[in-house]
């Protein structure tokens, strides 16, 4: 690992630096900046594994011709309200940007739209785009394939499924909106990662062994599978989320996902669907999000268990690191700045982020 | 509890038998009708909780003016692709029959459908009304806020959440299709109930007490709350459902949720929402279906865990459950034969279940 300290550097100059970049490798200049504010949404919400984070990453992609860079984004099958939206092997953010404003904009005209997208990427963490059609006084609904396999199905050993999240985002008035985002595994693929980097044990119901006895060794990650949300509620719902994401937009799911952190070649084929809904359909917004604002208080000046401070809802320590992170930017670890700076270099870029 | 053996009674003559008792009790003869199909739904899928054994506890609603016997269930904002249904407190299968053959026209029609209600009642098994779209090469989405709070916020102590359930269906071709049906909590109340019952231990991670300490001794259980899924990631979940069941529609959540099998006569205002979509929005149906019958294999024949006779998809046991009942009829034990007996004593009916 990189000596040194963590440096924290202002929103605008990552995203520039992002964009640079991917602009250097061949991304129009509008798609580039698409990803920069994407991916630093991301680092906004306190996700740090979806942000800046992956750049060094999708620029391997994009050197070993994993990406196309001149996509042409449609919607192959279109209605008033559901869309197909073919994503040309676009990055992820690109083809997701596209998908999620197509799915307010028909639902801005006929209340609800669920668009679906194949032939994508990684697009980034799931809440960025679930909470887009908040600011449209919006409910927002986004699942995706998780782009690697490390779970077997419920009873299996073979792994065929992956992390597969959901997010939802609901308008709130003046307290922070909802935005659940969640893996249906117990703990990220990274958590494991990041605890045998630590030397440390993982709690019992993060993983199992092949034979379904408790995992807990980190350095043994390998011979073991993640454990899904709730047991089998968990897998059901990881299923249906690749289901819904993946099988009905002609995507992958199953043995057909490739590993996008070993092979950066191979295309893709990510699923994504996200949906919208005005809810002015149910009751005027105004009226809905004061109603919200009341359950939110309730919930969260409801007794506490002794020792814990404060009731967080979905969505809301992002709320307060987004608020943060714009205020005093975002940290960047030694390791990952060596490997931005040395991107930097490679392209020539006039930021080089010394 | 009454002695005697579980007998097994055809589905016809239970469907016949709920229907007489709800129309001695004053429902509208198709209203009753409709009450017994979908009870009957829920034995049929083995969710024997939900089915016929409620029917005393709706009597005692009914018989102390907690129903509205003669409602006008009716949209009361409506679009081409949204409606809010008030359920003017009626039983909620009719709410929920109503509401979803409503979702199932709109989606018909647009191609995709989100209809609401308020003002319903508690309405039985979740899958039931999700997997009514999938006949029509539909996705069914079902989710509602649970007649009851037994769990507190997470980092709390007041139970002001219920177990709020979320159900999915999608077609499939020759396969059984997926139907999830699962509740945010790790172990449903009955369950618990059921391991006191039999002088039976909890695993861990069902219930905490207050203190967040593992409760595992059933006797016990009042002194504690259930879990939610994957901890914070199920309270997320549970709240995001109560929302959009709930506060979306005008109807209980927190606070404000009657707990019905302790209060028989206030009003509900049960909230519940069904979405329903094509299929054929995003490829042709037959295709889909072939797709999914594929998938499904995939899982199924995926390699097993050592002493694993079988990998199920969400809803195969159901199904397989409801050919089996459908044949060889559904079991009614010994103490809730005794209940029904009584009822059909005191209300006359024709069939007392001799």
């Amino acid at each position: 690992m990189a000596e040194g300290t963590t440096r924290t550097l202002a929103v605008q100059r990552l995203e520039d630096f992002i964009a640079s970049v991917l602009g250097a490798l061949g991304l129009p200049e509008s798609d580039a900046a698409t990803c920069a504010v994407r991916m630093i949404e991301s680092d906004l919400r306190g996700v740090d594994t979806h942000g800046i984070f992956r750049l060094p990453h999708y620029c391997q992609r994009i050197r070993a011709g994993g990406v196309n860079l001149r996509p042409k984004v449609r919607p192959v099958r279109e209605n008033a309200v559901t869309a197909l939206v073919d994503g040309d092997n676009a990055m992820g953010q690109v083809v997701m940007t596209y998908a999620t404003q197509l799915a307010i904009e028909k639902a801005a005209e006929a209340g609800l739209a669920w668009v679906g997208t194949f032939n994508g990427n990684h697009a980034g963490c799931a809440a960025v785009y679930s909470t887009m059609p908040v600011a449209h006084d919006m409910v927002g609904m986004y699942m995706t394939v998780a782009n690697g396999n490390h779970m077997p199905p419920w009873g299996g050993v073979e792994r065929i499924l992956g992390t597969n999240p959901i997010s939802i985002a609901i308008p709130a008035g003046t307290e922070p909106p909802i935005a659940l985002d969640i893996a249906t595994t117990v703990a990220a693929a990274g958590k494991v990662k990041l605890a045998a980097q630590k030397g440390e044990t993982m709690p019992i119901g993060w993983m199992i062994d092949r034979k379904g006895q408790p995992l807990t060794d980190p350095k043994r990650a390998s011979e073991g599978f993640l454990l899904p949300i709730g047991g089998y509620k968990g897998y059901g719902l990881n299923v249906v989320i690749g289901m819904l994401a993946g099988v009905l937009n002609g995507a992958a799911f199953g043995r057909n996902v490739v590993d996008f952190t070993q092979d950066f070649a191979t295309r893709n084929n990510s699923g994504h669907m996200v949906l919208a809904m005005r809810v002015d359909n149910f009751q005027p917004a105004h009226a809905f999000k004061r109603e919200m604002d009341r359950v939110i208080r309730e919930i969260r000046e409801s007794e506490r268990m002794e020792g814990v401070d404060r009731i967080w809802l979905p969505g809301e320590m992002e709320f307060y690191k987004i608020r943060e992170r714009r205020e005093k930017g975002i940290p960047v670890n030694p390791a990952l700045m060596e490997q931005l700076r040395q991107l930097a270099k490679e392209l020539q870029l006039p930021d080089r982020l010394e």
